[in-house]
């Protein structure tokens, strides 16, 4: 099997660290990977946070849903969407320039993880361990002041890494669904809530109530929880700031 | 050099193709590669539409900002953020199930752009080649009745897959930016668009009217352009629907 794709079937998040530091020249080939990404008209629509001050990250292990293990993480990479740079130079050589919009926030988004997912990838081929921390995008107002984010640049993704304990190495990957309930031909595949729940069932609970209550707590933890709320809270303001 | 940050630090957007097929296996490691990708909370927040109706993507070439070659590429997949999925269930399942909002959008946007990297990581492994078409955010209307995309499913990236031809493979990698001009620490880094020009000008342009020139014409090609405002348009759509 080929070494590459290998490592992509077998790469799984990583959220306990070994007390030692990544060494820098592989840190610097994961940020490499990372600039190396497509990004849109090669306009890298993005930029790279490195967090390496310990209160910072303190700080970013309670904003961002309250996860200590965020604080033991060696490398922290914050993705930021971009488009500031960009502007301001449109602005300073063209007299009509249209103001940037959704489009423009979704593509610089995409851009951000595209190059995220390098650096995950570039990491699990040095055996450095990753987890994407989705809490970043929680608490727009509190992070655009910790990191000095200008109004076209909003955190998209946070990704932290460190080399995994041998607990960690060992722990099976979760399972992933099956290609039949992801990939559909030529036009989107509704499924019901009855057949996605025998496809989740296969995972999670045996019986039709050991189902029910799986899925009613984990809807509560996921959905009707007070991250989630202030995620679109604040994913929210950060869509308006950016339009208006 | 490990073998997986070599490639990752060779690939590059490919937009010619052999007219030969993708293997079933390829396509299948492809595909399987992108499924094993992390996802927020294991949830799979996307689809996959593969896309291989010629119809389908004659029509694609021209939704697509006008884009011929995404007709003759022998695999297309197009990535859609869906919470639908999920939300069904929940619904099927509470009894107070709050309404999806823009963090859940982000959130599987996310899904959907970690998942399509891995795709075109997978693909470059394979010695296939890829190009990211973010135009599939444009024309939302069309794309979604085209794809019977319902509610809270939503097209983020499309990727267009094929054996390079030999102009391709020798075609040099476009030079990215140097990290200094990605990467700060700490603290995001504001540039002066005087800064950012002289970045940019050691690839395009030599003198200051050169360099000014060609960014007229890229803001013109780029910002101030008929696909970029469409895009804000259509993806304004998207959101709106989604949040109402």
């Amino acid at each position: 099997m080929n070494q590459t794709i290998q490592e992509l079937y077998e790469r799984k998040s990583v959220r306990a660290y070994e007390e030692r530091p990544i060494e820098p020249e592989k840190k610097e080939m994961i940020i490499r990977a990372a600039i190396q990404a497509p990004s849109a008209g090669n306009m890298t629509l993005y930029s790279i946070i490195d967090v390496t001050d310990q209160k910072l990250k303190d700080t970013l292990a309670v904003t961002c849903d309250n996860q200590p293990f965020i604080a033991k993480a060696p490398m922290v990479l914050v993705f930021c969407a971009d488009y500031q740079k960009w502007y301001d130079l449109f602005l300073q050589h063209e007299e009509e320039v249209r103001k940037p919009g959704m489009g423009d926030f979704m593509l610089a988004s995409c851009d951000a993880l595209i190059a995220a997912q390098n650096a995950v990838v570039a990491a699990s081929a040095l055996g450095i361990g990753s987890c994407y921390i989705g809490d970043i995008m929680e608490r727009y107002e509190t992070h655009r002041e910790l990191f000095h984010l200008p109004k076209y640049v909003v955190p998209t993704a946070m990704v932290v890494f460190g080399y995994p304990t041998k607990q960690q190495q060992e722990r099976e990957k979760p399972v992933r669904l099956p290609e039949a309930a992801v990939v559909s031909e030529n036009t989107y595949r509704q499924m019901e809530a009855e057949e996605y729940a025998s496809v989740l069932s296969d995972r999670q609970g045996k019986t039709e109530e050991e189902f029910d209550r799986w899925l009613r707590a984990f809807c509560k933890r996921k959905w009707n929880s007070d991250f989630s709320a202030e995620m679109s809270r604040s994913v929210g303001v950060m869509m308006k700031e950016w339009a208006e």
